[in-house]
This record gives structure tokens, sequence and C-alpha cells, in this order.
């Protein structure tokens, strides 16, 4: 399969086959989408030392060509990580099934009810890299949710993704479902991903995981709508009236809980009101966790003499960097209008929080502020599928199209409309 | 403005006016865009003379081009156009602001409570032939729902839109809102269209109306997501079990209430149980109003008999066809099951509905139809936001990502994630 043409033709037949298969997916009972997800929890449980052997092959690979070891760390199918996808299955069984919900069902003035389906996209796909477990996450939020998928992961964990995927066929099989449903892109050629891309006739969505690069590039060339989740410059901003105590357990807690992921905070505000009692407490906790404290002049003033701090100035890049990373940029401002300007402009348009005693600057800042999830007194950290109660997410929308923020089953399905009539005819 | 470097800088201009405006916009209170929009209503009815002076130099230059005399119609402003896009505004008014709705607030295991707030997309562009009136449901839609926009009309109405655009402007300015929020595409140049479609810094989605060419041009050329409405394929299928009398009032409706609407029916199926008893009926109906009968065999022997009818053989072309005009293609099925695989075949997802008295078959129908619009028992004819309650409809949507069917002010809007603490953090 090196020719373009043969990949071309193998992903047109995947596609042909997703599309296929997505009819029966949609309209598959809830009993048997529940079946099919309880054996493959069964299922990885029960081949999980094999599971080991096709990961040990990645891992080898990977250390063989050098790979760090935090990143070979992400390869890793441990028992504890099947455990995890395995619950994962079994909680999407337990959650109510998404398709067919109808709502909002209204009688109109000509006689008619008019209301609303949820119904599957139909097919999506799926495009990632690393860590394999993403593999079983997709695979189950697409037969809970009654869609097909195409998953093409990345090369460097191929052994893993298809000994996984091998078992997402045989539990589809065992609930009478079609195998197909779920598809692994079995070639690691790069002309797969840009025929996946590009096929509106078989694929209705794209979802990236991944460096904000590879979305953006995906982003630009895709002919079909793609979920972007892009960076995650998120802010904590302290406003003039606040409880100071919370404060800095919640501003602790939203950088330093895990420094990798999107919801860290990256910039923190300071209404001027507060600076000089609130900074130098979190700049001790800062401090004592070797968080480097990016400033501007008055932050700088006020942070400086904390013992132990890494205090430099911040540049202009600095508010607009998301560091995944045990560094913070700092700024003191004089009003809540100045922090939401600050947070429209140079963050991602991900999650930040206000942390304030004052109602209507709380209600402000969740209107004004223009992002995927707004919060009062709450950690940044919170801003996942799992916290928020959807179960499992397939990824995290940075768009404002279609899905915000945490996208789980429901992003993944879409309204119909429904009329129930009696007759009627229009006049 | 001849040079495209010219079109490129006016139009960003445009888009740089827009984003600037959609801020404030967002933050609009309800008072000021109601009052933005009862003024409009206002300057329209008092400014109906002016209107009638600037359409009358679109209508010379159409008639001077020899443009047929039904697209010249569609052109008009007439007092009685400028008196319903008057009252569409009103009704506007009179509806709820959708922006700032907060839904589904939930408390989690945590102790955060978690909901979501519908608030406008930004900046849409909007691109659209012929009727002018167009140029005001766009506006005052966007007003209502606190998002700016670009408006592109046809060169053939520059002067009817610019007229209308000079009201908008006034109306805005009245209620002390940005002129800017609502913004015409002042040159004919076709480059103008092509920077539109390709400014994601500026522009959050592009909804065009028109020819399916033209929506299929711009949904392969644009850099934004289109809210695409392509053709209306629309069907009717009568059950084995059905009331024939309601099959023939709905059916006609669906037929002949009007030809060129997307949602009127172009395709009939009829089970063969009813076959006899309802063709010779309905093709009696046809027959009277001159609807020639595209057949299939069976159909073709049961109402080749009808006095008066023009019956033919249909050829695979006619499933796939909108004919816009007074034909129907006519088939009998054996099963539902066939009926169904039929419209998701030939169908274009716009909207199809089921006559029958059995509910089984009703809700089947409901569930594995993949259309915008499913119907039990009503004329397809109903499709339409006015006719679903959404006030006014900026288009019909034949995607499933985002909005499906009548896109009113909700399609114009996305739901942000809100999240109230009391400074819970994350473990």
């Amino acid at each position: 399969m090196s020719a373009a043409t043969d990949i071309s033709a193998y992903m047109d037949r995947l596609g042909r086959q997703a599309r296929d298969s997505a009819a029966t997916m949609a309209a598959a009972s809830t009993a048997a989408k529940n079946r099919a997800l309880l054996a493959l929890a069964s299922r990885l449980r029960a081949h999980t030392a094999a599971l080991a052997d096709a990961n040990g092959l990645d891992l080898a690979a990977a250390r063989a060509s050098g790979l760090a070891e935090p990143m070979v760390d992400r390869l890793k199918l441990s028992a504890q990580v099947i455990e995890t996808v395995a619950e994962g299955c079994e909680q999407l069984a337990a959650m109510p099934d998404p398709v067919g919900e109808i709502t909002q069902v209204k009688r109109r003035p000509t006689g008619i009810s008019v209301g609303q389906m949820r119904v599957p996209l139909g097919v999506f796909g799926m495009i990632y890299e690393s860590r394999p477990n993403v593999t079983i996450e997709a695979a189950s939020l697409a037969i809970k949710s009654g869609n097909a998928c195409i998953l093409r992961g990345g090369s460097e964990a191929i052994h893993s993704n298809l000994a996984l995927w091998q078992q997402v066929q045989g539990a589809l099989a065992d609930a009478g479902l079609p195998p197909t449903a779920v598809q692994l892109v079995e070639t690691t050629d790069r002309a797969a991903v840009g025929r996946l891309i590009a096929m509106p006739a078989h694929v209705d969505v794209i979802i990236p995981r991944g460096g904000k690069g590879l979305i953006e590039r995906i982003a630009a060339e895709a002919r079909v709508p793609v979920i972007k989740h892009l960076d995650g410059n998120c802010h904590t901003y302290v406003d003039a009236q606040v409880d100071l105590d919370l404060a800095v357990t919640v501003t602790d807690n939203a950088k330093t809980q895990k420094y990798s992921p999107c919801n860290a905070t990256e910039g923190l505000l300071v209404h001027a009101d507060q600076a000089a009692a609130f900074l130098p407490r979190i700049g001790a906790v800062f401090a004592a966790k070797g968080v480097e404290m990016r400033c501007d002049a008055r932050a700088k003033a006020l942070l400086a003499a904390v013992p132990g701090a890494t205090v430099v100035d911040a540049t202009d890049a600095d508010w607009d960097t998301e560091y995944l990373a045990p560094i913070i940029s700092v700024k003191v401002v004089d009003a809540l209008d100045e922090a939401i300007a600050h947070i429209n402009r140079h963050g991602s348009h991900h999650t930040d929080a206000i942390l304030t005693t004052n109602h209507p600057n709380a209600m402000r800042f969740l209107r004004e502020v223009d992002s995927a999830s707004v919060m009062v007194n709450a950690s940044t950290r919170f801003a996942d599928g799992f916290e928020y109660g959807l179960g499992a997410e397939i990824g995290i929308s940075t768009d404002k199209f279609h899905a915000r923020g945490p996208v789980g089953m429901d992003g993944l399905t879409s309204m119909k409309w429904v009329v129930l009539g009696q007759g009627e005819t229009r006049s």
C-alpha cells in the first residue's frame, strides 16, 4: 500500500463501510450498545496480558528511537490504564442513551406539534497521538452515541492500537453490532490522514487531538467540520472583594495540581486593591513549589521580596503563552473591565475563573468573558467532561460552532425536528 | 476599488469593525436590542417611498438586462413586502432574548454547580441573491441574537440593499448600538465574497442563501464553518394503514400549495396495499392542477387511466431531482423499510413525512429517516422557521453539524459552560 492511489482506495473503503454501519448504529437498541460496552470492558480485562505484549513492541520501538521517558510513559498500557478504560466503558453503559431523546415538543397554532429528537452525527474521524487508551475512549463514545468512527492513532502506538481495536471489534460482534462501526486505519502512511479529512461523503466531522500545530494543519486542510481543541491559556482573576483564603487555595490548585493539562491556569490577574494582601501569600506557595512567576512591574514589586521566589519580568509574549509547566504570568489590574479585556484579548477562550464575593462582578464575568468555560470561585482544573458530568469526553472544543468546551456524547449528536400532526395542511 | 488588494483591505476593515461591534452586541441589553428593532420597523414604514425609489433603480436595470419577469418580481420592494419585514422586526422584538439564558444547572458531587449559558456566535457573514428583504431579515436576527453581521447581497439588488441598510444603521444608532454591528458590502466585486469566506479571525460562520451551485462553491472554498442549505428533495410516504381522505388532503397540500419552496414534496411513495385505492384519487387531484407524474411501472399502471393525467415513466434521475415545479415522482413500495431506504438514499435530508395510522411505523419513520425534519401526518410545507415557532429563520440547514433544519436565533448562538463554586478545588 505504498502508492497514493492505493491509500485513497483503502480510505474510501473504510469510509463506505463506516457510512453503512452508521445507519445500523443509529438504529441500534440501547440494550445492544450497552452489551457491546460491557463486553468490551470484560475483554480488555481478560486480555490485559496480550495487550501488554502488543504495547511492549511500541515501547521498545519508542525507546530504540530515543524517545524521552515521559513520552514513552504516555504510550504505556499498564494494567492500571486498562482498568481505567474498562471502568470508563462500564460507566458509559450505565449512562442514559442520548439517542432518540425528544424534547421541547410544543403545540403550534396550526395544530401541529413541533419538537426535536437527538440523533447521532453519523461518522466521525478521530486523529490522535501517543496515548493508546484514546482508542477505547473514542470507540466507546462512538458506540453509546450511535455513531460510526474511523480512528487514526499515531504510528508510535500502532501495535497497541491494533490489539485494542481487535477487542473492540470482538465486543461489537458479541453484541450483534457491525464490527465496521469502529475502524482503525491500519497503515501509518500520512496520506491516510489527508484522505480521511477530505471525504465529506463518508465522514461528517473530524476530531483531532494533539499539538496545536497538528490541529491547525488539519483545520486548514479539512473538507468537513473539525472540532478543534487549540491551546488552553486559562486565567484566574482575583477580584477587589474576595475571600483571601479561598483565593489562595483555588489559585494554588488551578496552577499546581497538575502542570500539563490544558485547563491549568497560566495567567494570574489580581485587582490592585488586593495585590498587597494576596500576592505575597500566593507567591510563598508558588515559591515553595518552584513555580516561576513572570510579572508586570506592580506584581514584581510585591513578589520580589518573597523568600525563595523566582520572579522575572514578563515579556509581551508571556501574556499569550500556554506554559504547561511550573510557570505563571502575573499582572495587577485596576478594574474588572481591565481583567475581562485582558482575558478576551490574550486568553485562548478555553477556561477562565473569577474569585470574588461581589455578585454583580461574578455575573459580568460569566457574561462577558468569551470562553468555553467561565467559572466563579472554582479551580479552572474543573473544566473536564468527567467533572461536568458528561461521563467521558472526546475532546475539549475551543470553537464556538456546534460544541464548546468539554465534548461528550451530546457533542457527537445533533437535533432533528419532529413534527406530529393529525392531517394539518399549510395555508 | 478595482485592485484585489484594495478589496482585501476593505473587507479586512469590515471584518475588524464587525469583530469590535460583536463584543458590544453580545453585552447589549435586551431593551436596547428591542429598541433598535422597533426603530427599524418605524423607519422602514416611514421611508417606504424612498425605498421604492432605490428599488426602482434595480428593477429598471434588471428589466434592461432582460431578466425574466418572475425574477424581477423577486427583486420588488413593494409596500406589502416592506410591511411584512417591518412586522417581522416587531415580532422579533416581542420574542424572549435568547442571550444569557442559563439552563441545566446541576450540582456535581464535588460541590460545583455546572450549567450552560447561551451566547452569540460572534460575527456571521451572509451571502444572498435577489430578494432585498433578506437584508432586513438578516439584520434583525443579528440584532436580537446579539451578533454582528456582514451582508453581501446580489449586485442586482445593490441600490435596494444600500437604502435598507441606511435604515438599519439609523435604527442601531437610535438605540445607542454600534451601526457597524450590521455592515453591507458596498462593492459588487466578486473578490469580496472570496475574502469574506476566508477571514476566520473576523467571521465565525458563513450563511449562504441561493442556488445549490453557489452554496457548494462557497462550502468548498470557505475557511470558516458554513451553514449550508442545499436542495430540498422532500418525500411524502403513504403507509399501508392510513386515513385515505387525510392522505389525499395532505399530499395535495405538500405538492401543490406552492411549487417553488424547498419544503414542497417532490417524491411520493405509496405502500402497495394502498396504491389501488390512493393513487387514482391523488392522480385526479394532480391531473386537475396540471401536475405531471413521473412514475415507476406499478404507479403508472394505476395512474395512466386517470382522465387528463400527464403520466410518464420515471428515469433514475427523477428519484434524485428537486423539481420546484408542477412535477412529482411516484413510486409504489412493498414495505416501510423500502420507503425509508429510498428516502435516505435519494432524498436530500431536508424534510420527509409519513402518513399513517400505525404508531410503530410512525415512530420508526421518525427515528430512521435521516432528515432535518421528519413528520407524521402533516404537510412537508410546514418545515419553516415561522411555522416551527422560531419567529424568523436565517436559513434552513441541510447539515447535521451545529444546526439542522430551520435556523432561527438559537442557531446563531452557542452554549458556553458556567461553573459556580464556593472555593472548590480539584483533587
